[in-house]
C-alpha cells in the first residue's frame, strides 16, 4: 500500500487545490486504475493567521494552529506530511514537532530541485511572499547550496505581494499582471532559474510564460510526495 | 465559525478536486479575506472498493470503508459531511449511521434543486453510472417528486460507462464524446433538464454545452455545503 499523505492545507484553499490536482497527475503516471492513486488526507483551513503579519510581528501565530492540524492529520491516518504553503515553513518546526510522522520540506525540495536539474545556474530568482520573503527562507536554502538569491526590490514586492493578494482572492488577471512584472525585473536582473517560491504564483503563471525556465514549488512538492508514498508500496 | 465541512472524497480523485473548487468558488462569494472561507478535511481514498461493482453484486462492498472515513472526519473535527460521488449514496446509510454529524445527501439536494429551478420541467435526464443507476437512486428521488426519468438504453449506458473510466484514468477527450452522446440520446426521448449525476461528468461538460439546462450535482453538493456551514456562523 502506498503511504497516506497528510496535507496542511488551506493556505490558501485555491493552491491546496492546486497540490492536490499536481498529485494526482504524477499519481496517473503510475496508476492503471483509480483505486491505486495514492490517499490524500487534507485540511484545509483558510482560518489560520496570516503567516506574513505573523512573520512581520504584527499578528498571532500560526504555529499552534499548525501542530493542531498536524497532530489531526496522524490521528486521522496520514503517515507523511506535506505543507504547500512555502511561507508557512517559518514554523516547519511546530509541524515537524507535532508528530512523528516524516515531513516534506518544500523549500529544501524545491532548492533541491534547482540544483538537479539546471546545475549550470548560479543566480535564482525567487518570487517568494512578504513572509517567507522576511524570514529568508529561500535566501538562506540557496546559499547554502552555493546559490545567488536574485529578489524583487521594495517596491516590486510590495507589487508582488498586492498580486498575491488579488489571488488569494479570486482575481487571478490582476495577480497574474504583478506576478510576471516580477518575474521580469528579476529576469533583468540576471536571474537563470526563476523559482515559484509562493504555492500563488503556479496559479497564474506556468513554465512557457517566461524567457528562462520556471521552478514551481507546488509541482516539485507534488511529485515529491508522490515518490516517497510510492516507495513504501 | 462557519462548520467544518467533512468530506468523504477520492471516487474519483478528480471529482473530489472539483467539488473542494467549487466550494471554494462559492465561499469566495461572501468572503472578505482568505480567512473567511470555509474549512474542509478531506479524505480523498481512491483505494475504496468500485461502488459499481458492488452494487452489480461483483465485488466488495465499500460500506465498512465508507464508514471508517466518516468516523475519521469527525474525529478529526469535522461538522457535517457530504460524499461528492454519486454511486456511492447506494451506501449513504453507513455513512449516515457512522457518527452523529448531519449528512448533505447529494442525490435528494440535486433533485431539489432541479424541482426548485426547472418547476415545469417534467422530463428528466439523468446522466449516472452504473451503481447509481441500479440502485435507482436518481430513478426513485424523481418519482418520488413526481418526475420522470429519462435514461440512456442498454447499448449507450455502456458507451456512457466506458466514457466515465476514461474519465477517472485521466482521458478527458474520449470521455466527453461518450458523455455527451448519452446527454443528447436523452434530450432526443424528451428530457427537459440534464443531471449531471455523476461527478466525473462536470470535469467534461458544463452549462453552456447542451441544447437543455444541466444540473451539476457535484455545483449543487458544493453550494449547499457552503450555505448549511456559513448558516451556523
Amino acid at each position: 500500500m502506498p503511504l497516506t499523505i497528510g496535507v496542511l492545507g488551506g493556505m490558501g484553499p485555491a493552491a491546496t487545490i492546486n497540490f492536490m490536482a499536481k498529485v494526482l497527475r504524477h499519481s496517473q503516471e503510475s496508476a492503471a486504475r483509480e483505486q491505486d492513486n495514492v490517499r490524500l488526507i487534507v485540511d484545509s483551513n483558510p482560518a489560520l493567521p496570516d503567516r506574513n503579519a505573523a512573520i512581520a510581528g504584527t499578528g498571532p501565530s500560526p504555529a499552534p494552529g499548525l501542530a493542531a492540524m498536524a497532530r489531526g492529520l496522524h490521528a486521522a491516518g496520514a503517515q507523511v506530511l506535506a505543507m504547500p504553503c512555502n511561507a508557512a515553513h517559518a514554523f516547519a518546526d511546530a509541524v515537524i514537532g507535532a508528530t512523528p510522522l516524516p515531513f516534506i520540506h518544500l523549500v529544501e525540495e524545491t532548492v533541491g530541485a534547482v540544483s538537479r536539474e539546471h546545475g549550470a545556474a548560479r543566480r535564482i530568482g525567487v518570487l517568494a511572499a512578504n513572509g517567507a520573503a522576511e524570514a529568508r527562507l529561500y535566501e538562506r536554502a540557496l546559499e547554502a547550496s552555493a546559490l545567488i538569491p536574485v529578489v524583487p526590490d521594495q517596491a516590486m514586492r510590495a507589487n508582488f505581494m498586492n498580486g498575491i493578494w488579488q489571488i488569494k482572492a479570486g482575481d487571478l488577471a490582476s495577480g497574474r499582471s504583478a506576478v510576471a512584472a516580477a518575474a521580469m525585473q528579476l529576469i533583468a536582473e540576471g536571474a537563470e532559474v526563476i523559482i515559484a517560491g509562493c504555492t500563488e504564483v503556479p496559479l497564474v503563471i506556468g513554465p512557457g510564460d517566461l524567457p528562462v525556465p520556471l521552478i514551481d514549488s507546488t509541482d516539485v512538492l507534488a511529485r515529491r510526495a508522490v515518490s516517497f508514498a510510492l516507495a513504501a508500496a
